[in-house]
């Protein structure tokens, strides 16, 4: 397993990374910890968002590579993330329905890394996932969406059904993929939408399926119960893409 | 990385392996060893059609667990390979055109056994792969496969491009996926069909490309290079599913 992106450990280097805006997809804080300097962190730490998991000394000096954490350590994302309205600018800007690939827990990095560069090549405008039980942009992500992630935006929400219903205002339908749903050859994908991959266990949560506006089944022919995540996304992404073709001229 | 099979070490152990019958991947032996209990080794590796692969003595030392491989180490298989026969036959015994997908090459057991996942689903009849430079059927494979190998034959040939030539006198069509074809959604493909997807580096080699019959191009809308092989695989043979299941009644 590579690194998971970069470890910034003490108070002022973890302060100044925070400061810097610099990416960070976890906070480390030392329990029961809550003098002044600490709490300027867990401040800005709260500004920006980030994940705050309290841990014992004992955790944190299995984590720490210097020795030196002063009961703080930072977990920053190899890559930045991005915004999700510069996805639909950017699907405006080439005069096409946006196409947004939203993914429900993926844990695996390979797996995410995989569908970040089915995203690209299905023309999908970004990918969005949720801050909490899903990977992050670490190195192994970068490594396996093979580039893909130097031009597919990801951006990540505290709540992926907040980030539907936003989105649906906009002008977004939804369809998230599962084997109780219609046929997806059935249904109709053209039109600017979002597509929801649920978690390599679970698939889609209630509340994020119940946002949906459809759900779409890929047809099984076999014995086993599912497709890799990474697969059913690059079908399902791949028979919108499809529907998108021969919509157009 | 889990142990790919079992390893089997030692004169009598090795001879025995092969006179059972057990699936063996590639046999180890000492370079320079022509003893007559040797040779009985080489002898049933040959009418197993196994691969040999001559090493030094040092090789064979760290390869050694028991530190007792008496010059001859064997590699088994996890799981034992299916015949191309059986795969025409289930294909006939359910009423449907063979469809069988055919791997040139893919390295690394998570791609084979997520491939192996979407032929059972998409209805494949069976995956064939070459003995050489390729993963065999591995502990990771089965279990990436996520039961699918229990189900879904998969064979392993000597030479791709003679199993093609093969299959093709039997009926079957061959496609094999690469982006200089034709778009995969102006092809037809339905009938009895092999599916040819290449390695994960170089794609389909040229020798086994000529003898395909078609070649088909995944659409591509982004600026990377490709897909992930096993999402590659699982639409294009998802596209050879929707062609059918329109063919069909």
């Amino acid at each position: 397993m590579e690194q998971e992106g970069s470890t910034i450990e003490g108070r002022n280097a973890v302060l100044e990374a925070f400061r810097a805006g610099k990416p960070i997809d976890k906070l480390f804080v030392l329990d029961g910890c809550h003098d002044g300097p600490m709490m300027s962190i867990v401040r800005e730490a709260r500004k920006q968002d980030t994940i705050i998991t309290y841990v014992s000394r004992e955790r944190l000096d299995q984590m720490s590579a210097t020795g030196k954490h002063q009961g703080v350590i930072a977990r920053g994302a190899a890559y930045a993330y991005g915004e999700i309205q510069d996805m639909l600018d950017a699907a405006e800007k080439k005069g096409e329905p946006p196409f947004l690939i939203l993914l429900d827990g993926i844990e695996d990095p390979y797996n995410l890394g995989a569908i970040i560069r089915t995203a690209n090549l299905a023309g999908a405008h970004g990918v969005i996932i949720p801050k909490r039980r899903a990977a992050g942009l670490t190195a192994v992500v970068a490594r396996t969406s093979a580039g893909a992630l130097n031009h597919t935006p990801v951006a990540k929400v505290t709540n992926l059904t907040a980030a539907i219903e936003d989105l649906k205002k906009k002008g977004l339908w939804f369809v998230c993929a599962d084997m109780g749903g219609t046929c997806m050859y059935d249904l109709k994908l053209t039109g600017p939408i979002g597509m929801v991959i649920g978690n390599e266990g679970e698939g889609v949560g209630r509340r994020v399926r119940e946002a949906c506006d459809m759900t779409a089944a890929i047809p099984m022919r076999g014995q086993i119960e599912s497709l890799n995540a990474s697969v059913a996304a690059g079908v399902l992404a791949y028979e919108i893409l499809r529907q998108r073709l021969q919509a157009a001229p």
